[in-house]
Order: structure tokens, then C-alpha cells, then sequence
């Protein structure tokens, strides 16, 4: 039997709980999904626990689990995946945040977390800054990514991820100072470093010429950032070489593309497929199609079904639960035999928590040899599955295994 | 979405398997529980290992597990719980044991483990003996717990919990003699300290006036002490803390009591919540009610089940099960939305068997957003539930997932 290819699809934060808005029902059961249907006569299911049961990951540490690298071994903090994914060229010894443009009042209290989020200005003052902020001993790279968001990396002798975030992570309450959360001399400098920038940037971004041409317009001012998750890169095992696999990642997320990259698949920026709900199916299905003639596993991230969980918005997570039907049935258009086709989820976030919960998420694996389920992929009726619940540690070997790619243990 | 409270009812024991007895039935589905049925259309049941499949545990390493505490980390022997739960102040070097009273004849056979049960002496014996067995160096704290039952604390320097048990564990057999366990002086010194406390306790228990009252009213005297599961202190991390969750604990069995307050839990004597099939369900209901005003997490702690299943007694475990009923009936009544429900064991005692099993035991979750089952609450049913299969570990987190009570791990 001849090697098969494997096309991942994970949409993010798909699977959620029964809503009282959806009639007792989840979005995956209010929606509409003739394609995913379709696939689930040629299907087996089950549910996953993305790291184990009763953890609530993030994408992060659920990305790093799901493709076999144990996040309480590899996971750093989120800074060095978002900063990849910016495409800075981020090296051992450096430190990454990832960070927001903000808006804050005269005494430093965040009235707007993201600047209102509608700024086409960011990536002008991501660059402004980058040129701005020069410190004694220490290079600061700061690069835009998505809307208000960017990447900022510090590159230096002597630097420490052990540092808080400045980021009060709620508005009216005021811009952090970071701490040292180590007792390192370099976790200590560090900290002074990310207060001094902050302060700069703030009292630069004030007065900046794009930002007084917000207010004149009535636009909030992105005067401040906000730093989080502070990491450093911690080199990952080569995805290609650990599983034989040549890798390819369609994302419109910047932090699933730096994984991606860190992992060693190829995570090219494509024009058109964004990390929010206007993504366009049709550019990453035909990126997913063209990058399966070169490559033997290609993972498809859809993002829209998390933030609509995030918005706690029933019915948009139940569109864009269609829209990823949409995308599974123009894959489904061109896939032959020999390519398996798996559908899950990074973790769960349900609409009416509006946050990540601890939940299994469905999964389906279509294959030609396996038994076919013909339920709907819901919540409720994987749990009944033929593949039970599987621990995110086992999907890679789970794959492996449908495609014929038997690495025997013992003889 | 707010915090929920936990409210989580174990009754000990309560696994069982198909009885000849019961017509091919288990206790569970042998009884009426029309509260639990009701309970089953607003949850989600499963099957849980109290610690890991094939695992038979006692009720002290599967508390551990249940609550987070890894057993085979933090269990030192029973003792300790036993003491802590008689309202002894166990400290760190002290060792301490479980005792019951029981009758040996002149040759020192033991005739009857339990001194006939009944033993309503059995609290002023214990302040006899703890006033009498005065060695040179060590301090014997001894304290009655419920009918012959007694804990045992030695307090002084050099001791150590690496001594066997006096316990025969069986009519007929002579008491035995304590054996280090381990080749260290302490265990040598603390074995013969049990050795002399057991003689010194059978010479002056056997001439007590007590007994003599006792031996003219042809009962069995209760003239000896028979010692088992000697263990230490291991500081649990406090639970509070550990879940930032404030909790309290509703049981009317030592061991159990002991164990919630080496967690940092509440857990006072109850008037009238008893260990035995006696127990008044009604106590427990009200104090759990009320401990769940200003408690976040509240365990009520259910034992008679697992003495029917010790007692070989079909009907009667079938009868506890009905009064476990009506105590989660009578819990029900005054929940509301805000509280989430869990119902389970800590472990199975097969009334075919008499003793613990490894067979897993039903659980059941009801929460406003999970799947209703609609199913009956029994082993077999359960076994097809939307939890599929739990390891012990896995309770705190999960329920903490359904209080909504995110601790995400990762961004």
C-alpha cells in the first residue's frame, strides 16, 4: 500500500457547548455543513483532547501538543511564535513580545486596548519605532502584523524572558510597569529595558504627526503599546525530519505562521486568507491544493470560528462554521485516494463563555480504509465515534498511521 | 460568564459489578433513585478510575487522586488521616496509625477484630490508655474515632513509619508482632515502641473495669489494640490555594475528615452525619447547603455504601444507594443554576466480592451547558456516556472547566 498525503484542517476554537441562543444546540449543530456531512460517510470520528483532559490550551501550546511537541517541554511564551510569524528572523538569546498599539489618557489609564482597532496607520508606526527606539546594548525590532497588533523582539547580551507583561489586559486600568519575575540579574535589566521603551514609545507615538491626524479626525490615538508574553525561541525538533514529512501551512495568523516556521514547514504569506471572519476560503483551499503536489502534510488554519467565540456571537460562529464547510468542500473538490483528510479543532471556545474552555473538540479522519460514521460532526455524536477520545499527543501517530506511513516498533 | 460553585457528592464504594443476587444486576441499577434520574436529564456522565485503570485504590489514595494529589507522591499510610480526622494535631515526625479494639484470647488470638462492634466504652478505654502507656521519650496520643476505631499518634525524635501492623487482619490469627520495614535504627526503635504499647495496652485493658462489666454482661472484652497503616505527615499543598477555591467537607468518617483538613478544607464534626447506614442524610444536606453560601467548592462524603458492599449485603447497598438518592434529592432542591453538580465514587466494593475492586465507577456532571443524558446513572449505562472514560487526575480540572473557572495554559 503506497504512502498517502495528509491534509490537516483545524479550525480554531471550533468546538463549544450547548447554547440556550442556538436552542440547546452548538454552533457545529445549528449549522448547515453539507460538505463536512458529506465527508462524514467516508469518515471515523472521535473527540480530542488537544493536551489532556481538563486543560484549557491556547492555540499555542494546543499547536505545539497537536503536532507532537509537548508544549510543557517546548512552550516558551507566545512572543517568539507571533514574532516569527511577523517574519523577523528571531535567534536564541533574544527576547519576543508580542504587543498592541493602544490608546491611554494624560496619567497612563488604557481607555482603548487596541487604538480602535481599525489602524491602517500601525504598520507606519511599528516601522517608526523600530528606527526610534535605539538603546545602549540592545537592538529593538518592532514589526507590525495584524490591525493594532505587532511583534516587538529585543536582540542583546544578556537578556531574560523572565519579565511580566505590561499589558493590564483590560481598559481603565493603567499601562503596567514589568517586573522581573526571576531574581536574574538579566530578568531585572530586561525589565528596566521594556519600561524605558515604553515610556519612549509612548511619549514619541503622543506626539506622532499620524496620531494628530487621528484626532483631528475624532480617531482615538494609538499613543501607547502594550507588551505580553514575553518568550524566548526555543528551538523545536524539525518537523520534516521528525515525521518524514515535507510540511506546508496555509494561516492567515501570524502566530500559527511562526510556529509553522519554527516547526520547519513552509508558511508563506498569502494575500487574501486574513485571520478574521472576511478570510478568503477560496485563496487558501487553492494555496492547500497546489502546496499538496510538492508536499506530503499541508495544514489548513481557519481562525474565524474562535474569534466569533470570542465575541461570544452565536450566530456568526454558526457562519463561520459554514464558511468552513464552504472551505472543506472546495478541498474536498480536488482531493483524491491519496490524501487523508483530517477536520478538528485547536480547543474549544464556546459563545456563551467568550473564552477558551477545557472541552474536547470533534475530529474526523477520512480515509479510504476506515470505518465510515455517517453521523454529523458535533460535539455530541464524536463523542460516540469509533476513535473514542485521543489525547492531542496521538494525532500526528494517529495520521501517520491512515497514510500508511508505519514506522514499526519492534518487529 | 461567572464563576460557578462545585458542589461534588462521593459515595464510597459505590462501583459495583452484575449480582447473582441482585439478578444479574448492580446495586445501582437494582435501586429506585428517582432524584438521580432526575439529576441524569441535565448531565453528562462517564466512567471514572479513581486513579488509573486496573488500579484497585483504598479510600485514602483515591481521595488523594481525586483531588489532585498524586498518590503515589503524597500517600505516607492511612494513619495520619485517621489521626488528623480524630482532632489529633498530627506534626511533622510524629507517626500514627489506625486502631481498632478488639478480643484476644489468653494465647493472644485474636477472637473477634472489632471487640464485638458495639463498643460503647470504646471512647473512655482510649483516654485510659492514653493516660497509662507513658515511655521513656515518646509521647502515645490515642484517641477513638467511631465505634472501636481509634487513632494512634507517637510523638518524639527518632521515629519512623517503616513498621508493619500488629493488625492479624483476620480472626484466629494471633496478634502480631511489629517489623521494621526499612533497616534504619528509627524503624527498629519505633517497631518495638509498637511492640511494648501493645503489651503495656492488652495488661491493662484486660483488667479494666470496663471489660470486667463487660465480660459479666457476656460481651467480648475489648483487651487489645490491634495497629495498622503507621505513616507520617506529607504536607499536601493546601487546596485553597491550589485551586483557588475556598472549600469544606461534609462526612461523618475520620480518615475522611482528616484527609480534608490536611487539604485546608472545612471540616467539623456534624451531629448526626455518621459513617455507618444510621447516617442522617438531612444533616448533611443542610450543612452542605449552607457551607456552599460562603464556600466555593463543598464535598459531601457518603459511607455506606461501602460498607454494604464489605458486608456482602446486596439489599443493603441497594438501600444505601436509595438513601444516596435522597440525599442528592434533598440537595437539589435548593441548587440552583450557579452550582454545578458532580456525582460519583471514590472506588467500586462489589457486594459479590466484599472488598474493593478496580472496576471504574459512574460519574455524572450536571451543569446548565452540558449534554443531557437522559440516561440512568449505573455502571453500564455510564459506560456509553458523553465523558467517555477519566482518570482520577482529570475531576478537579474538569470540573473546574464546567464552573468556567479558566486557568488558560498558553495564550
Amino acid at each position: 500500500m503506497e504512502h498517502r498525503k495528509i491534509l490537516l484542517v483545524l479550525a480554531d476554537g471550533i468546538g463549544d457547548r450547548p447554547s440556550r441562543r442556538l436552542d440547546g444546540m452548538t454552533p457545529l449543530q445549528a449549522a448547515q455543513t453539507p460538505n463536512i456531512d458529506e465527508v462524514m460517510h467516508g469518515a471515523t470520528c472521535g473527540l480530542l483532547y488537544p493536551i489532556a483532559p481538563g486543560v484549557t490550551p491556547g492555540s499555542d501550546t494546543s499547536h505545539l501538543s497537536l503536532f507532537g511537541y509537548n508544549p510543557y517541554e517546548f512552550y516558551r511564551g507566545r512572543g517568539p511564535f507571533e514574532a516569527v510569524g511577523a517574519g523577523i528572523d528571531v535567534r536564541p538569546g533574544d527576547v519576543a513580545f508580542r504587543g498592541n498599539f493602544a490608546t491611554v489618557d494624560s496619567d497612563l489609564t488604557v481607555t482603548d486596548r487596541r487604538a480602535g482597532r481599525t489602524l491602517d496607520e500601525a504598520g507606519k508606526l511599528a516601522a517608526f519605532l523600530s528606527s526610534e527606539l535605539k538603546l545602549e546594548g540592545v537592538e529593538v525590532i518592532i514589526r507590525q502584523t495584524t490591525e493594532h497588533r505587532f511583534a516587538v523582539v529585543l536582540r542583546g547580551k544578556g537578556l531574560s524572558d523572565a519579565v511580566s507583561d505590561t499589558d493590564p489586559h483590560a481598559p481603565g486600568e493603567k499601562l503596567l510597569a514589568s517586573h522581573p519575575t526571576a531574581t536574574s540579574a538579566d530578568a531585572r535589566r530586561t525589565a528596566e529595558i521594556v519600561n524605558q521603551i515604553t515610556a519612549i514609545a509612548h511619549e514619541r507615538l503622543d506626539e506622532h504627526e499620524l496620531n494628530q491626524l487621528r484626532r483631528s479626525r475624532g480617531l482615538p490615538k494609538a499613543n501607547a503599546i502594550l507588551l505580553r508574553g514575553a518568550g524566548s525561541v526555543s528551538t523545536l525538533p524539525s518537523f520534516p525530519s521528525k515525521y518524514g514529512l515535507s510540511g506546508f501551512c496555509v494561516t492567515g495568523t501570524a502566530m500559527i505562521r511562526g510556529f509553522a516556521r519554527m516547526a520547519g514547514l513552509t508558511a508563506p504569506l498569502l494575500e487574501g486568507a486574513t485571520g478574521d471572519s472576511k478570510t478568503d476560503v477560496g485563496v487558501k483551499a487553492k494555496a492547500a491544493i497546489r502546496a499538496l503536489r510538492a508536499n506530503e502534510f499541508v495544514y489548513v488554519h481557519f481562525k474565524a470560528t474562535d474569534a466569533a467565540g470570542h465575541d461570544r456571537n452565536p450566530e456568526l460562529k454558526v457562519e463561520m462554521v459554514q464558511k468552513l464547510d464552504h472551505l472543506v468542500g472546495l478541498l474536498l473538490n480536488e482531493l483524491g485516494d491519496d490524501v487523508i483528510l483530517c477536520v478538528s479543532g485547536d480547543h474549544s471556545t464556546p459563545v456563551d463563555l467568550g473564552e477558551h474552555s477545557a472541552d474536547p473538540v470533534p475530529i474526523l479522519i477520512r480515509a479510504p480504509d476506515v470505518y465510515p460514521e455517517g453521523s454529523r460532526f458535533t460535539e455530541r455524536s464524536c463523542a460516540f465515534g469509533g476513535f473514542g477520545r485521543l489525547k492531542g499527543e496521538y494525532l500526528m501517530p494517529i495520521l501517520l498511521n491512515h497514510s500508511n506511513r508505519i514506522t514499526k516498533y519492534g518487529e
